[in-house]
């Protein structure tokens, strides 16, 4: 079995960056494809714009940044990007038909023992695989947003992944600096999201029902769990507006869960998005729950 | 509004006899009551019992442990124990009908100022409120197993209970070192096992269907929240037998949930409880997650 050193990611978008970046960094040789020229720009841009973060969250140095760099190529050509790759990590929009629209090109385009790999948060596997032309070489690989940090991989496969394409893939996301987070059987939200929904709904319909507000809520689970923020420290770190999609698919026939919906709605509407917009349940980048003094009051 | 200085609590088993030592860690005077002479030698002893975790865990001198027990006394005789007291806190077994009867003798003994509060997990205050003859002065007080360091206290009252009433208790709680959690409804589970308890399920669930196994489950929690233990670690807080009884009381008619309670129960009849008995998912006094390299791996 040849060791994946050819990779290519598909899509430059926030993840897709990330990964193709972090698979440069630990010494993949990257091919980064999307579909325009302007595309390619910011992704390109996206990756450079890592830097900051490698060297403060994880002291990487400009030189071993610049290796990365060093390895990473750009390209508008999907036939170009894929004809040496052991393995492609799609990380393009989460719509079913430009999804089976792009495997079915992909199909066609790459040796036929390169391995595919969505990076889909919403789909599971068996909804792509018989685009694949490869169902055996074909699986879900995960990601989270600050790969540098965040460092699990989620490897979930179809009944017809090949057991050993499944295990290289392990290997793959050890080699790649994360932790191989292997499930047995395709879930839908993985394990991350399948564990951490029922806890914000929980929490946000405490707050949506008036039994107890944010803080409170935060400071409860943070004194019994040790853990450093909240149930609404993770909506902020989520974002809102996907809590609020997956929320809404979970629960929109709940009307217990409507409060909550609204609630999120309209903190949404007025731009407190979480984390990425400075403002949700919390301000930052110092949000109250990291003051010493939070869990005293 | 008299300051509470005097307090009563009644029931010295495991949590009675933290949550009276710790009032009288923090200055108070308390009588613990209980039912019979063995009863109450039992209470003593775990009273007498809590130095080491207070040396340990919060670094009190044996004289500041011992000017604490100087603060407490010991008694059978109810009438005698609340005399004096501003406010009882009522520990006894969870089981209604004794809790009717204790709360229908209490309120002909104690003072008709004496503020009532049950530390009850199970019952909200409604249910015993009629029972106490002071419906406006009474309310839920709920702590946390190990009361010094998971210092919360969940205040929970009634459409009754009287919001000056409520305040003092907040108040109280800081004044003996917690961090007061104000619910403003009654909730079932109030905060914390409202949180915890989907969270458990959920990850209970995919252990039990075979999707990802308990460490790959807990790591993946760590690793995204950086929290220092993950779900099967609150099973192992928690106690299995008492994560079994709520997980059955929720999802009890639930078939996909049968697994899950098969799964627990056979656990807990090979006797692997959790922290306290040194077994559940990990092994203890040093489980696994607590290893730098769990998370690496």
């Amino acid at each position: 079995m040849t060791n994946i050193e050819q990779v290519t990611v598909a899509g430059g978008g926030v993840l897709g960056s990330q990964i193709a970046y972090q698979c440069a960094f630990k010494g993949k040789n990257v091919t980064v494809y999307d579909i325009g020229d302007d595309a390619v720009a910011a992704a390109r841009e996206r990756v450079k714009a890592l830097r900051t973060a490698y060297k403060r969250d994880i002291k990487a140095t400009d030189e071993q940044f610049d290796a990365g760099l060093g390895r990473m190529s750009f390209t508008t050509d999907l036939s170009e990007a894929v004809k040496n790759a052991n393995l492609v990590i799609e990380a393009i929009p989460e719509k079913p038909s430009i999804k089976h629209d792009f495997y079915q090109s992909l199909a066609k385009l790459a040796p036929e023992n390169t391995i595919f790999a969505s990076n889909s948060s919403t789909y599971v596997p068996s909804t792509f695989a018989s685009d694949t032309g490869r169902p055996d070489k074909f699986l879900n690989l995960h990601f989270a947003n600050q790969i540098w940090l965040m460092n699990t991989a989620e490897i979930m496969g179809t009944d017809q992944t090949d057991p050993d394409i499944y295990n290289q893939i392990v290997s793959f996301a050890r080699e790649i600096g994360m932790v191989p987070i292997q499930l047995h059987k395709e879930q839908p939200g993985y394990v991350l999201n399948t564990l951490l929904m029922p806890l914000m709904g929980a929490a946000g319909m405490l707050w949506a029902h008036d039994v107890a507000d944010p803080q409170t809520i935060d400071k409860t689970w943070m004194i019994a769990t040790g853990a450093p923020k909240g149930p609404f420290g993770f909506y902020d770190m989520v974002g809102l507006r996907t809590a609020y999609n997956i929320l809404s698919q979970r629960q929109g026939d709940n009307p217990q869960a409507k409060p909550l919906l609204d609630k999120l709605n309209a903190m949404i509407e007025q731009g407190k998005l979480g984390e990425e917009t400075g403002q949700g349940f919390y301000q930052y980048p110092d949000p109250d729950y990291r003051d010493p003094g939070f869990l005293k009051a």
